[in-house]
């Protein structure tokens, strides 16, 4: 258009803005080029001590009340898919960040933007799916704890209540059905704050599940690909998990993560990065089911930066590694629980891969846009 | 579609929802039709005690402090206008919901949705203008505090500090440039806890500005309207109006809230209605600019239902009326505050306006959809 010979003499011609400076759809792959963005116009105007810790969700002081707090859009496409939909994303998505920080999800609200011509069929089922998510949500963790006085105020027994909400309408065509936001309020047990820089070396690195379900079942679902094996998308909530590493191992649980955008790879350089330590893998023990390896080989993927909405990364002092892989294994979603590689003191940022065939390769961080729009 | 006499032979015909199945734009508006909307498809599947009071803000309690937490999404076109942006309004919007609960805002968290193509430098002033509004929201009522011993935790000096983000990147035409959801936790003090269903007949109704500037200013940047004079938004953060009533009025003051979505018609009815009063509303008494009320007879809008983002209405007990008048008067955002009407015992859950000529007439809750994506 710039260039167009049409353009009428005597008016100056509009230069478009160079596509480096502009928003590009790699800036929220959750890898390099987000953490980019984050930092060069986020943080240049935002930044606090307390969103300077970079962490899942920020740590706040309330009176004599420590509270994790977390806040995440969702913009998965399709809005359906194997395994779960936009509405459970939303609840799960928010309180895995929670319970990253050790922090029991306690509130949550929700935002909803929403496409004129949505049908509100699909809306009731979204909105159903996120509400049975949200009941479902910490049950166990509510149950499972004796001293239980009534701390949480007015938390509504076994689940997780949304308690404000927001509803905006765009005409067609400037959303995608629907986007979700939601935000959580946790507390934090001050005995039990596993962070991304409390690495050390001789750590175990232990998955709690397959790698890569939900990227692949949200793309498949995407493209209309099919499988001979149908890959559902783990997405769950994590907090029992992560109660239960509590109650068995406490703070020799050093960090907790989960590997969402940007896949198990990306989480693991941002662990090496914070802690400054080096994180080796063995190729041989990362559980990734057949299904996705077979799918990933097909579209060209490398499952460790596909994204997971339902396993967690514990990284756990040595000697306490293989009762955390049962605590994991006691659980259904910790079924597949494996210690897949151990913290070291040399290549301090970086994460290399011993490979099956006895070499090594270097796991960098997710550069671009491999899958976007997986939440 | 559906009735094409080309439509092949033998296929069953697809019968696209009727257009009452699918969203709307006026389900975005704020009036009846939002009403029913969150009645029908959240509601019905998310109701929790909490979350049933519909108030501008959730109360929560978390340990022994009580805070008011509160959520919206932000999707105004267009992205800047006279007097703001998207990211100053998303500051002010949510904050101005916990002063409606006379809670302090502490902490933001702040949730992008970009779209591919957006101009960093529009990025760049929008959340430097989010940055400045939040830097400055709440500095007055810091300083105002003589008992403030450092509760607030981490809370930055003078300010209300973003805690915590997210950014999702959509591709072209899934989204109109940016929108932004913003969360808010504030503390509420126990003594002092204005709410809707407050209102007592005899009380005077207060507004503490000018009536109808900002959806007027965003209507006209958008649709490139020029009038004689330029009406800016008057998006501000209520909170230094809400302390000065505080200390002064205490809890005389029975209710508090900012007539956005809808306007003060909206505002009014649901008080009205939560109350179970009528309410009575004084036409000359009205303070609407000159330039907002020849912009609404021009588009043909009703300033009543005109969203505003920088004014408060509050009900008070008569006898603090005047008292109310001059305190809301002694700062700059209060200037042309007015009593505009009183609470009555009459005409239950309805709310009547005493027209310049001797009049009478109903003002309904805003149906349909007057001024789409103003906020």
């Amino acid at each position: 258009m710039a260039d167009s010979p049409d353009f009428p003499q005597g008016m100056s011609c509009p230069t478009p803005a160079n596509d480096t400076e502009r928003v590009q759809l790699g800036h929220g792959s959750g890898g390099k080029q987000t953490a980019m963005l984050v930092r060069d116009r986020f943080f240049a105007w935002l930044s606090n001590e307390i969103l300077a810790k970079q962490t899942d969700a920020a740590v706040l002081n309330l009176g004599s009340t420590k509270i994790a707090v977390s806040t995440d859009t969702f913009v998965v496409k399709p809005l359906e898919f194997p395994g779960g939909d936009i509405g459970s994303l939303s609840v799960h998505g928010t309180l895995n960040d929670l319970a990253m920080m050790g922090a029991e999800p306690l509130y949550m609200t929700a935002g909803f933007v929403l496409e004129e011509g949505l049908e509100l069929e699909v809306l009731d089922r979204v909105v159903a799916s996120l509400a049975r998510a949200a009941a479902e949500a910490g049950v166990e963790g509510r149950k499972g704890r004796a001293d239980d006085t009534g701390d949480t105020g007015g938390a509504v027994e076994g689940g997780v209540p949304i308690v404000c909400g927001d509803t905006k309408v765009v005409e067609r065509g400037k959303c995608d059905g629907m986007y979700i936001n939601t935000t959580g309020i946790g507390q934090i047990d001050p005995a039990f704050t596993p962070s991304p820089e409390k690495a050390r070396p001789g750590d175990a690195v232990i998955v709690s599940g397959p790698i890569g379900r939900h990227g692949i079942a949200v793309m498949a679902q995407r493209e209309g690909l099919e499988f001979d094996v149908e890959v559902e998308s783990d997405a769950a909530t994590l907090w029992p998990l992560v109660e239960r590493l509590r109650d068995a191992i406490g703070d020799a649980v050093h960090v907790l993560r989960d590997p969402t955008r940007g896949g198990v790879a990306s989480a693991l350089n941002e662990i090496a990065q914070s802690a400054e330590v080096g994180i080796e893998l063995n190729e041989n023990s990362l559980p990734i089911p057949q299904p996705v390896l077979a799918a990933c080989e097909l579209l060209g993927f490398d499952p460790l930066y596909v994204a997971n909405e339902g396993i967690l990364i514990a990284i756990v002092e040595e000697h306490v590694a293989s009762d955390a892989v049962k605590v994991l294994q006691s659980h259904p979603l910790g079924a597949a629980a494996a210690i897949i590689g151990r913290v070291v003191s040399t290549n301090s940022g970086i994460v290399a891969l011993k490979t099956a065939v006895g070499g090594t390769r270097v796991v960098d961080m997710l550069s671009g846009d491999q899958l976007p729009r997986i939440c």
